[in-house]
């Protein structure tokens, strides 16, 4: 198998993935969107304030992400009040989990307060801590040493 | 056992260790030139080439994620040239690539061209690609929906 890094300067990260996801989640406010939606928030109000940031901050983070199917957006309405609009996870949105996994994963190894980890994420079946894992489609634990890179279809050489 | 997500108005998410790790690596161009590191680039212009950022970008970054222990700066020199440094990961910058394969995985599905991912990653002992799961310190694969969410020690809880 050839390992691309072995030729880094033949081929270019134009068509990065990585890059592209960025492009849609790669603030700080985008992902403390997807972290509270995935907590079951929609509201409005709840994600501005628990994320303690401005409104119109909130209010463009929330469009750009609905705009990009992350979020769905629907209507519902307080008796009394006008009609307002929720968000929740689309498909797209919830397959953005493990990497909001993985930042929680790192923080709580190395960005942690004294008083430690504020949440932990445990098997709802037996009981143990949840971490995120490599691993391959053929159930093998895959190790970061173990991991080899190869050119993909959509990748662009350079001369 | 109590899933947090049941009363999300009873907590702050004051210590979150994702919003912490944001502050680190919540940007666009911090991440990319964790990618490169993880793909083995050490040299200042080739972050900066290979990203796609200008050079005063690329130098912030390498110098805040030198500053926060992700990178480790060295000396080197080409003979006749002045000292420069290169930049290699360190044990805490190494432990992001969980973040960077997630970021891939959620790319290669969702945000890949016409012409498919630019990259492939494989397990080197069989072969098959690899991506990334949540598992239990017991071993047991876990899914989204069986993940719960726990009081950790450092949960602020509000009045």
């Amino acid at each position: 198998m050839t390992d691309l890094l072995d030729d880094r300067d033949g081929w270019s990260t134009a068509n990065c993935s990585i890059a592209r996801t960025l492009d849609i989640v790669g603030t700080r406010s985008a992902m403390l969107i997807m972290r509270e939606a995935s907590f079951g928030t929609r509201r409005f109000d709840d994600f501005a304030r628990r994320i303690g940031i401005g409104e119109p901050a909130a209010a463009a983070r929330l469009k750009e992400l609905t705009a990009a199917g992350l979020l769905e957006r629907t209507p519902y309405q307080v008796p009394g009040q006008r009609t307002r609009f929720e968000y929740q996870l689309t498909r797209k949105g919830r397959d953005l989990l493990p990497v909001i996994a993985a930042l929680r994963q790192w923080g709580d190894t190395w960005a942690v307060p004294d008083t430690g980890p504020s949440i932990v994420v445990r098997h709802r079946n037996c009981g143990a801590p949840v971490h995120v894992a490599l691993e391959c489609d053929e159930g093998h634990g895959v190790r970061p040493q173990d991991a080899t890179l190869e050119p993909g279809p959509g990748l662009i050489r350079t001369p």
